[in-house]
């Protein structure tokens, strides 16, 4: 490992590798259209974009050059959340990866990340709810053609991404100075075995902490809340480490309902890089 | 995908996922101290190496950077084998991805290269055939402790390779113009579904080709010949397709006897890696 764009690939890969990770694909699930060797070719693809955020480029430009690269497989979307997270985190690396950093990274933003955070949208189809009512022009499925009114209004990439807040949980890390990403990578670090393992262990309490909003506008409220639930009954009873059976009922139910809470991955992602970054845990 | 050490990165991490690779660590399947988390940072870590390859640097230094960065996980050895059969043909990558263009790569290797070769071997621990009895000081297990030696002959990496053959079918592929490597990109090719599924289908046929060298290596030639009768008796019946159960058995039975068919699994990648670069198979 020599830099933060190794770990992040890396962060990329273990993630995808955590089991049971109840909805998602993993090491032990294949989705019909959305397979394992998807993300282990997302993960490559999103090299470039990775080391241009640790050479110190603008978070923009990094992400969507990330998110690009990410698409060069089949299987469609498989890491631009997580990439949301990564490449902030990436720039925040070189100079300690502290949460302070991390907010400093996110203020510094500009229009142009802005910008290149809307074109980002233009590589690959990603599931996001309706825009605010007043700022329909900013709607991101819209890519670069909502790039005039982001460039209008003034909007740094930081303000883009508080319009997302509370309905996406990867926007809401920005303003919240990657809270749940630290707080998972301590969870990370705290638990024994296999990598691997405690992420499937660690996504578990994630998604029992909060509902997926990924879920929540796929399926709507009710449904994540459900989802939510059923996550947090199973990490009570420490079900990972004890009932393993019980997790892998939750993951089969929730494959056979179509279910997926993908922002919890995308949190999970965000915890490996970050303790890998800062050697709290090793492979 | 922007070039070859993505692609040689990308066979690395397909190889693994490869399921089921009796014997080896695969994504079902974790040994106790190897984990196919380590194989994930193994991929990683080769990075720099596979980088020099695609620029233009010498065999040598490439695959001794290569194996350095791989052995940066706690696993010890995951890809020496198939990093040796990778980094020349990334290196020949660049000017086409033929047989001739792998036999060039090869005949001009230098004796520098032969001494970097050497020094990889003080990276990791590699399991190795003694040396010929006339080549005690030429024993790859002293690492650059050999160097003298190596100068001192004037011999080249094709050279220290030949000496090799035929205890060890990755040196055979560098005197045979990687020959089983090639075909086993077109079998890649010519197969139906996933990549890794493939890669898992493709490893079994080149199992029941010829006995596994690392198994020979290890546990002598007469179980090596078991080995490659069972699989190619599995083969025979194409059992991967039509009774994965009785592969899957093959498999717990070769795990529970800690028979480890690596030189196969280094194959396997090498296949791949030409597929992806010839563009006959995609993710």
């Amino acid at each position: 490992m020599n830099g933060p764009a190794d770990r992040a690939q890396l962060a990329l890969l273990l993630e995808v590798a955590g089991t049971p990770k109840p909805g998602n694909v993993d090491r032990d699930r294949d989705l019909p259209d959305l397979r394992f060797e998807h993300f282990l070719a997302g993960a490559i693809g999103a090299r470039a974009g990775l080391e241009l955020a640790e050479a110190g480029e603008p978070v923009g430009v990094a992400f969507e050059r990330a998110v690009e690269g990410m698409a060069t497989q089949r299987g469609g979307n498989t890491q631009f959340g997580a990439l949301l997270l990564l490449v902030p985190l990436v720039c925040a690396a070189a100079q300690g990866m502290t949460r302070s950093q991390c907010e400093s990274v996110v203020a510094e933003t500009s229009v142009s990340d802005a910008a290149s955070f809307y074109r980002a949208f233009d590589h690959v189809d990603v599931a996001v709810d309706d825009p605010p009512p007043d700022a329909p022009a900013l709607d991101v499925r819209r890519g670069a053609d909502a790039i005039p009114a982001v460039r209008e209004r003034g909007l740094d990439l930081q303000s883009v991404l508080e319009l997302g807040v509370p309905d996406d949980d990867v926007a809401r890390e920005w303003v919240t100075g990657f809270e749940r990403s630290f707080a998972a990578a301590d969870r990370l670090a705290d638990r024994d075995g296999p990598i691997a393992d405690r992420a499937g262990s660690v996504y578990l309490s994630l998604l029992a902490e909060r509902p997926d909003t990924l879920v929540a506008t796929r399926h709507g409220e009710s449904v994540a809340a459900d989802v939510h639930e059923r996550a947090a009954t199973l990490a009570d009873r420490n079900a990972f480490e004890r009932d393993l059976t019980a997790v892998a009922d939750f993951a089969d139910d929730l494959v056979a309902a179509g279910i997926n809470p993908g922002t919890t991955a995308d949190l999970t992602a965000a915890g490996l890089f970050i303790a890998l970054e800062r050697g709290s845990i090793t492979v």
